[in-house]
């Protein structure tokens, strides 16, 4: 994978990373994410297409997001025949170049093959998508296919396959579909369209999707298909050489629950949509407005760069948006990972980022757990507590879906019970905390009024039907539960994670409720008869606030993770190293469990929570005496996901950037780089949520103090600058830090006046040049050489006969000079070796005006702008010819005949000059001429400039005849315009 | 639902009713189970298509028989344009309509509709289907296409829908079609064929399935599509008005269970495939010879005779006549109740039916028990016994499949646990009982020193290791079991059933060794090496027979249940009647566990199995004692579907026939009645082979005695006639029983010449005639009264004027002669009388040379052939014209305008014509000449001729222009020709 600053690269495709980058390259709008599957399609691929808040029973998993039917399918066959078809797929005949590539900036995935069927027909085409932002229920794919080699007639067939399945399973009874005379609108019979309604089994959700065709650049007839469940429209039109036809599939979507008529409004919308270029427009509107507050600058590291953007754009793209009651599941709209519930992953990793750059969708998030309070309510009875007791994993109702059982395929192996659904109850103070931040971060107290308020209160509720009162120790405790760490599932009595997290949820619902009676009594005087808080009671939760125990050392800060954790076996986890699995897959459920080894941080998932609003028991020693106790036994690579980030801020805190880097990367890179194996699942949310927070809290060390959000930077070192923006209470607060401030102990937000204009450039900092035939062209010298040895041999040879020789060896040229004529192999030898002679004699003459037109300017141009420039030559000779063009000056590093073994198209060379210049390969541009070395510079992940005809180097991102009144701002524009 | 002997006729389409008639419809082959739903399709519908032996893995059910590729599709459309077509459908249109027939002789499925399509468009269409019982891999499908009163394009479209799913489950990837170069065979480029490939995703058995269309009797053009998963070949024409087109889409379909290369195998044998007539032929031949053997007649009672013939059909297609390690699951292979698991019903309740008349079959049911004693092994193992413990649920490799749980879709609801797979272990029991009875019935010595031995033997160890010895009582006990009854699954110890079933097997193994180190001793010697069977341990086994403990009281013959069941709360199940729930779903899991309720016979199951090798505790009088204590006891109604067939068997064992009856109807007729509500997932297999056993068993009362099969009837009073033949020790036994034979106590097998020779006809027993237009054309003497009253008033009138008045009311008759001349209504009133006058004056003057042609011979043949015979008129005059033709000694009963008071349409008269024959409806065939007394005819379930134009009577079964050289034996024919 490559990566830019704003677009992520995928060269070459590889069948075995199938699934997993079907999830990387997943696309959205917020009411739907679409995975990156292939529009032709592909043996065993996965596609999926989940809308907000579309669930439906399954077994087992009580519920699911349902996969949608498949709006994707675009299929191109060659050759009318049906007999002889033949049907462009990866998995058939030969892909001769492959390139895939997301723009973040805008949400657009583009495909590019260069494909050469069985029989030989070579093909050009290009897929591109977008779900628009501008108006969810609207989706545009477009495709542009172009013959190199043949003609013939070309048929793309358009469909949408009412089939999709969650792994097996299929949730929808088709209802109709365009084969059928009923529930049309009469517009859509007079352009080619196709259309189907199904209906979910169980939750009995409709869903319409129609979808039309365009075809530009040629005439072309229609045909439709009525497959049951598979409406098809196919476009057929007879194609010429090198002639880019265009094709547009136009997608519209309902369900439902928007709309009375799903069918029928998407029917509505198809007729009515503007072009296809204007829903591209009013969508990239769309996305400017939400990069504007959200977007994060990384400089000096364009990994870095590059990662927190995606992590972002795939919770972007994931948020309800268009929805009232929905929230963004574990695995975003991206995968069937834990079905689509929603965890405490969403409140406490994720809520962050929306909750400071777009508040808007902060309270949506939050208001779902209010409109699941009633399913929070039955779970509390149904354990024979009051109030609400908010699920595990919540779905559409909020009733507890977590799934009581892993059932193993071993008919005889016992079933393991999952204990999540009735000890993991923090989840219910994880959002409170949530409410409280939010609230405290924006002062939406009319939010709070009407919907916070009753969360906190009713679960603060459940907290007292929940605590046991210890006459021994006259203490209250929470026995039986499971904290932070899931490695502790048995017997775990006072975890200090839960107990001072419910300490402090009561503390906070008191303080709401005092709030609320002052300001607004009416409305606590409601809310106290409905949810019976009488006086008593609140006298009854400061009571337990005051006696609720937290194991914690006074004397040294020390935190017992629960009663009796230190007692338990010990564990060195350097003694497991190297491994590639879990602590609990080596040691066994039981094995974690009586051992002193984490899941993910427990005690310090604490100290974060309560690093955030500087309470107890946080305080920097008390950081620092937990850190160096819990780290080392934390399961931080294997073990819960949740845990990177959450360490890379508390090392940012004790001042570790190293530490702190290296478990950002951990999260940031989880997905882009599959590191943990299971991205073919879906996207990790918290990881892309928890890489955000450890940016802005920890290499900025945001935090809150005298009415705004303060820095107190720990950057690591070769980043040169970060840029943020936060919202907080009402206004907009820039940060643009630096390493020379960022030595400052801390300080205060800056403007940062880049921000708005951050353009979508790719961050080149190095050129890398070829030389023969790029800089200067020695062939008018190899020319002349082979000249004079013809002419001393009396071999017939000219200007003409000297063009055959172009891409061809030493030793095959001379064997067409001479012809039929009899030579000994040491007369062949050493005319060879006399012709090379000339040769060095002849560039022994060059002079800085064999410079080719336009390079000098370049060059300069380059070095002003501290580009930097490298030339990479397989001559030997090269350090001569570039002395002798008298650019030495201009030039930080060579490459040459002796640099590397292995000749272009391996990417050695240019690798080697990279290195020279101490830049990664994604940083530079290639310049070249030869069809190989364009090959060359794409195998290194470099940029490529080709000179010359497309034929020779049209597989260069940009193809330029030659350099005469080229500037550095023009390539620019040109690769750039690659990327959008 | 009709019965005939040999047909089950629909009449009418019940949507409510879709998928129970889906199951009931079920075709087959033994290789492949094809439920009955609709070539169009229908919303909702579930069809299915089960192959012995192809399972996958599913989750909580372990594994599961998967929905293979559905090869009915075949759906018609009318008119060209695809935007103005019209696609047949029943949920469309106007049915006018509608009848379905399977003719379990030749197990074909056919289905006739007359239809009206939503834009006014009348067409005829017929359907028919087979799987071919001569090659399993061969299905046949036909379309007669009849457009009625329009001409304009049909397109014919005939797919495989790769999309079936188990109730969402799809267990299919899809690997190839017809659209895709690779694999395919030359030669069905030539030919308009489709075809599919797949592969199940968890046991990876690919299936292949190629299918061709055929149309006969126009020139048509063909067409191929290409959605994925749904091939698509479709045939287009130009239909004109009456002419009939016949459509054949013939199918071929294999596993990699049967061949390596499953798709080029379907190719291959779609290429070389005889036509279809020829196919069909095969077919027939087929199952001719199955009948042969298997057939049973009854006479007296069409109801029984057609549901002993529907149940041994039901498991002769079920029955693996092609697979070698499969053997019938509990729903056989009609839908997906049990998950197409394998239980005790198959030994204990199906199993007699092939051991006594498909031995082949029968062994290869037992054998599937052999190649599955590995699974039963790791059972054992895994449960910490030795030897061998079969799986109460047993599929592919006879690991235990049983669901451990039943999971509530309620989140608060407690999972159930299934407790049989733990419990219920008679299991292994049963399996040596039905092997010990096998051998004894066949002699198949080899089979068991191969095959049966092991079984015994590797069981008997299993007893070994399972049994407890009880130190104070000294005695060995089964503690903690599940037995036959299931109501009772908590603390049920020492079960009689259970214990004494042990007991038996340990008798009877050690017997096998005994026998075996006799006969075989190399083989014995084997044996006992493989499964450690030292002298010690069979001496243990003695040991344990000898003092395993069954509650028998010897004074009494009284058994109870297990220790401790009389100490149960005692039950009066009067008390609850009437009632439609099972006593478990009243009573709830708990409530029935404490009381004296059995869910199926338990004791009484017991001395059923020691009855049918007389063996201890069956007795008579322990019989009676026990059946007087438990019947009353046990939910025969609602509580397991295993029980009415036993109590039938026992009833007639006790002389109660009409008991005997009662319960046996209850079994037949489960699903053809669907009594108990779940014959939508599938047949109750059980039920089949039990109806099949209160025949034999319980109405012929076999026993084997003196080396032969000895009958002891207790036919039901209405039984005039009862014939079937038994295998038994290499000989066929033939036995006829009618209730002169019936009186004597019991009797040996004597020769049915008849029944070798059962043809497939309509068992019709009488003929109900309407008079006029019929047997006498009394309309020239309306004319001639119309005529004399026209005259004396000078009215313009004539023969020609006549012919408009046909069909039309005597009032409006009058109207139309009258013509604008005025009369007062009493002078109307006046003329109609005095028309009505001269009409009897004329009658009067009939004749015996009245009689229309050809009717006085019919009338005799079917007096000769001892056919009742009915006169139906509405007439009042009836009796008269009856007297004039001279026919009244040829006549049995008359119906006529004296008779009902609702006219036809309405069936009365002709059910008040059949009452007063004493005959059933379905025995009756009814001549009529106009469209309201065919409709009349239908209603009342009674075949039809019609006499006239088809325009007038084409709804009738045989239409005839009159009776002219018309012999009953011809009509007979034609009415068979519509069977077949």
């Amino acid at each position: 994978m490559l990566y830019t600053d704003w677009v992520l690269i995928e060269r070459g495709f590889d069948p075995n990373q199938l699934h997993a980058r079907e999830t990387v390259f997943t696309i959205g709008n917020g009411y739907l994410g679409t995975r990156g599957s292939f529009e032709e399609g592909y043996p065993r691929a996965m596609p999926v297409t989940l809308i907000q808040g579309v669930y439906d029973a399954v077994p087992v998993m009580y519920t699911e997001l349902v996969n949608c039917p498949d709006w994707l399918p675009l299929t191109i066959t060659l050759n009318g025949d049906p007999r002889r078809s033949e049907r462009f797929s990866l998995d058939q005949g030969e892909v001769l170049s492959y390139e895939r590539r997301l723009d973040l900036r805008y949400g657009l995935l583009r495909r590019s093959i260069r494909w050469r069927s069985p029989s030989g027909k070579t093909l050009d085409i290009q897929f591109e998508r977008f779900a628009s932002l501008a108006d969810p229920h609207v989706l545009g794919l477009r495709c542009l296919i172009t013959p190199i080699d043949w003609e013939g007639a070309i048929a793309v067939h358009a469909s949408i396959n009412g089939y999709a399945e969650n792994q097996g399973f299929n949730h929808w009874d088709l209802l109709t579909q365009d084969q059928t005379e009923t529930n049309f609108t009469e517009d859509l019979q007079l352009e080619p369209a196709i259309w189907l309604a199904a209906r979910t089994r169980q939750s009995q959700i409709e869903l319409g999707m129609a979808a039309k065709l365009i075809i530009q650049g040629v005439a072309a007839t229609f045909q439709r298909e009525s497959a049951p469940g598979y409406p098809t429209l196919t476009t057929s039109y007879q194609a010429a050489i090198g002639q880019t036809v265009l094709v547009e599939k136009i997608v519209t979507v309902y369900t439902s629950q928007d709309i009375e008529y799903p069918l029928k409004a998407a029917q509505s919308k198809l007729v009515t949509l503007p072009s296809y270029p204007e829903c591209w427009e009013q969508h990239k509107q769309a996305w400017k407005s939400a990069w504007h507050t959200s977007d994060v600058i990384v400089e000096g590291d364009i990994r870095a760069q590059l990662a927190i953007r995606y992590s972002m754009f795939q919770l972007l793209i994931s948020a309800p948006w268009h929805h009232q009651q929905a929230s963004i599941p574990a695995k975003t709209l991206s995968g069937f990972g834990y079905r689509g519930h929603i965890f405490w992953d969403t409140e406490i990793f994720i809520l962050p980022l929306f909750t400071f750059t777009q508040p808007e969708l902060a309270r949506r998030l939050l208001t779902y757990r209010y409109h699941t309070l009633e399913g929070a309510r039955r779970k509390a009875r149904s354990y024979g507590y009051k109030g609400a007791m908010y699920a595990w994993e919540s779905a559409d109702t909020g009733d507890e879906v977590t799934p009581r059982w892993a059932l193993p395929s071993d008919p005889y192996a016992s079933d393991i019970r999952i204990w999540c659904r009735d000890r993991e109850i923090h989840i219910s103070a994880d959002i409170a905390y949530a409410i409280w931040n939010y609230w405290q971060a924006t002062g939406d107290d009319l939010w709070m009024r009407d919907y916070g308020a009753e969360i906190i209160l009713d679960t603060a509720v459940f907290w007292m039907s929940r605590v046991e009162w210890n006459s021994q120790f006259e203490r209250y405790e929470l026995r039986e539960v499971i904290g932070a760490d899931e490695y502790h599932e048995h017997h775990v009595n006072n975890n200090a994670f839960t107990n001072r997290m419910t300490q402090w949820h009561l503390e906070k619902a008191i303080a709401v409720y005092a709030w609320l009676e002052h300001t607004f009594p009416e409305q606590a005087a409601a809310l106290a008869q409905k949810l019976e808080i009488t006086p008593e009671r609140r006298q009854r939760w400061q009571d337990i606030a005051n006696h609720l125990w937290v194991p914690y050392h006074s004397e040294t800060g020390f935190i017992e993770q629960f009663e009796g954790f230190c007692n338990l076996e010990d564990i060195n986890l350097q003694d497991y190293e190297p491994r590639t699995k879990s602590m609990q897959t080596i040691l066994g459920i039981d094995g974690a469990n009586k051992r002193q080894v984490l899941k993910q941080p427990d005690v310090l998932m604490l100290l974060y929570l309560m690093r955030q609003l500087q309470e107890f028991p946080y305080n920097p020693e008390s950081l620092k005496t937990n850190w160096d106790y819990y780290a080392p036994r934390t399961d931080i690579t294997y073990g819960s996901s949740l845990g990177p980030a959450i360490h890379a801020i508390l090392a940012a805190d004790l001042g570790d950037s190293q530490t702190a880097y290296k478990h950002f990367l951990q999260a940031a890179l989880v997905d882009l780089e599959n590191t943990r194996g299971n991205t073919a699942e879906g996207i990790h949310g918290a990881c892309a949520g928890g890489a955000w927070q450890a940016i802005v809290f920890g290499f900025a060390g945001i935090r809150f103090q005298d009415n705004q959000p303060i820095a107190t930077p720990h950057l690591p070192p070769h980043w040169t600058r970060l840029a943020f923006k936060l919202h907080w209470r009402g206004k907009w607060h820039p940060f643009e830090i630096t390493h020379s401030a960022s030595e400052m102990n801390s300080y205060h937000p800056s403007p940062s006046p880049e921000m708005d204009e951050a353009s979508p450039t790719i961050n080149l900092r190095g050129a890398i040049f070829d030389l023969d035939g790029v800089l200067t062209d020695t062939a008018e010298y190899h020319y002349r050489a082979w000249q004079r040895l013809a002419d001393e041999e009396e071999l017939p040879f000219d200007r003409q006969a000297n063009e055959a020789l172009r891409g061809i060896s030493r030793r095959e040229s001379l064997l067409k000079i001479v012809g039929d004529r009899t030579y000994s192999a040491a007369q062949l030898e050493e005319m060879m070796e006399r012709k090379n002679r000339y040769y060095q004699e002849f560039i022994e003459s060059m002079s800085p005006s064999d410079l080719l037109p336009g390079v000098r300017s370049l060059l300069t141009e380059l070095r002003q702008q501290q580009i930097k420039i490298a030339i990479a030559s397989a001559s030997k000779n090269a350090r001569t010819v570039i002395e002798k063009l008298n650019i030495t000056e201009l030039v930080d590093a060579i490459a040459d005949g002796y640099s590397v073994e292995r000749p272009k198209p391996a990417p050695d060379l240019f690798l080697y000059a990279a290195n020279q210049l101490k830049l990664p390969p994604a940083a530079c541009v290639v310049f070249e001429d030869a069809t190989a070395g364009i090959e060359a510079a794409l195998a290194a992940g470099m940029w490529s400039v080709g000179l010359g005809p497309v034929e020779r180097v049209g597989n260069a991102h940009v193809v330029l005849p030659n350099f005469a009144d080229i500037t550095w701002a023009g390539i620019l524009s040109k690769l750039n315009q690659h990327l959008s």
